[in-house]
């Protein structure tokens, strides 16, 4: 990518670094920004491999070690030395971002000569990809399912607590609901649903076996999820099967319970849905509209205008020119000043 | 203990033993077998270890290597050398022990000499020590759910698929959905409690730390059950929790449904809850009679004559006379003849 300075006075454009790093893998994209506008996307690198977590919290070493060697990439590609800022958007960062907190302002700093980092929950920068600053609630539906709320006095969210406590609604807990019916009628008890235990046989294979397969296994949120497009599919038949049916409407029931509880009331609010989630199809989004519209009368449901990344990179522009739109919140967002250089910056 | 022969024909008494393998340990009992009546009991040996279960199964060898020393101190102090018959109930036996069948049945006729040996699921061992070989239901709920009935056609099972699948009604069940019911409360969600949520701040601190708590854990349902005693009393003060009580009354119906899935029906069937789940008292109870007299209407709920390991002498028992009352089946109950001495025995 050549290099093209299409602003005025700057001699060298102002890049900035947007960074999403969740369950499905790190990505890193570079932007320029200008006085005003959005930021002008130059590249984007993606790796399918996650950050690791563990019981201290996100890897800040391992992040930084693969994150600085793509950035510097995107930079050279675009002619570019430096960062002015940059936006990191982390899944787990409110519980376990301590160390990512502590060291990755320095690390970009020193490594990108970024003046300013951001610090954002995942769920802050979808919501800033999907809505922008509009005040409303962004639902972050696949495996797992979190509501973000916006208004004028800051950030609100519901659920988000894993497959045992809650995700209420979300892919796991349709699929771990679809199989427990499917186990019902296996066992002859009242509510179970022939058509879902034929459909977890047909996945799974034989009834008894699943036990064996489910609990030595590390990723058992996703494989109940891997059962929701059954569930889905199950409803989606003619003649629909009741139980199937039934299920995908209390999903919808508690999806929008979750929303509720986050978006603000009126009619200005706007309603997203992003994640693997509404791939589930008017099963899910039909009732999922309904309840929707008699919880928050009067929200507008809309499509996101962009992901997590677009949304750390919007957040990072912010932060460039010094106008940062949103409110911070400790975990949710921080902004670290590193005009001092060197080690962990404060947080303003 | 000296020896006093009471019978008249043997010149030894003859001797059953009984062993209880479960995810709390396991139990040894030694017990006089006389040509009718029940078994008597001469001593029994606890210990607080589980025997280890991996992939493959029950580990039979560690097993063996516990029972045999603890079986031979039983006869040694009841100045007997060799027992007639053992039975051997184990959880996971279903699933899990093909390893047991494999070899416990040689073990025992190499090192105790018992001719006979009836391998069976802690269900098994459970219904017979709770109501012998009437015909009925058994509950066992304590942080799992599964029912066992019997009928002149056979065993029957209901639920016991684990804490992601089913175990419905049962502790685990109970502590989650107060969880989640507390955690709505701490969102602004529909549906949740204030007292629940009070009270799991009070036991696991505060709520955003639970999913820190729970999930690194390898005992994920036992924390679950252990807040169930919670919700129990949180549906047990003045005034009762509304969300509280509604769970407990939830639990009833999904124990009553599986126990109507198990039981046969008339009046002359018994059903009797076993474990520690009914110390949780009157807000499940009450219900649970309810929904069990709604639905098993004529079945008369009684408390459980003996335990599993008394279920175990019993079925040791019978076999040493030849003349099991009750119906085998492969994973439930089976017996292996080891009169061809040596290596595994054929079951029959």
């Amino acid at each position: 990518m050549e290099d093209s300075v299409t602003e005025g006075p700057p001699a060298e454009p102002r890049f900035v670094l947007g960074v999403d790093s969740g369950g499905s893998g790190l990505r890193v994209a570079l932007a320029r920004v200008t006085s005003s506008g959005p930021p002008e996307p130059c590249g984007s690198v993606a790796s399918g491999e996650p950050v690791p977590t563990g019981s201290a919290g996100i890897d800040a070493g391992r992040l930084i070690a693969r994150l600085l060697p793509a950035a510097r990439e995107l930079l050279a590609k675009a002619d570019g030395t430096r960062v002015a800022a940059a936006c990191v958007g982390a899944a787990g960062m409110v519980t376990l971002g301590g160390r990512l907190r502590a060291e990755l302002p320095g690390a970009l700093a020193d490594g990108l000569g970024a003046r300013r980092t951001a610090l954002a929950a995942d769920v802050v920068t979808g919501y800033v990809g999907a809505l922008g600053e509009h005040p409303g609630a962004v639902v972050a539906a696949g495996t797992g399912l979190i509501a973000l709320g916006l208004d004028g006095r800051g950030w609100r969210r519901a659920d988000g607590w894993g497959h045992l406590l809650g995700d209420c609604g979300g892919g796991s807990w349709i699929g771990r609901v679809g199989l427990e019916a499917a186990l019902r009628a296996h066992d002859g008890r009242a509510g179970g649903s022939a058509a879902l235990l034929a459909a977890a046989e047909a996945l799974f294979g034989p009834a008894p076996g699943l036990p064996g397969l489910v609990y030595p296994r590390s990723d058992r949120p996703a494989w109940l999820a891997s059962f929701a497009p059954e569930v889905a599919r199950c409803a989606a038949t003619e003649p629909a099967d009741p139980v199937a049916a039934a299920i995908l409407r209390e999903a919808a029931r508690e999806i929008a319970i979750t929303t509720a509880a986050v978006c603000p009331p009126g009619p200005s609010a706007q309603v997203a849905l992003t994640g693997g989630l509404p791939r589930l199809g008017e099963p899910l989004l039909r009732p999922l509209r309904e309840e929707l519209a008699a919880r928050l009368p009067g929200a507008t449901i809309v499509p996101a205008a962009g992901d997590p990344l677009e949304g750390a990179l919007s957040l990072a522009a912010q932060v460039a020119r010094g106008s940062l739109g949103l409110p911070t919140e400790p975990g949710l967002l921080s902004v670290h000043d590193a005009s001092e250089g060197g080690g962990p910056a404060g947080a303003r």
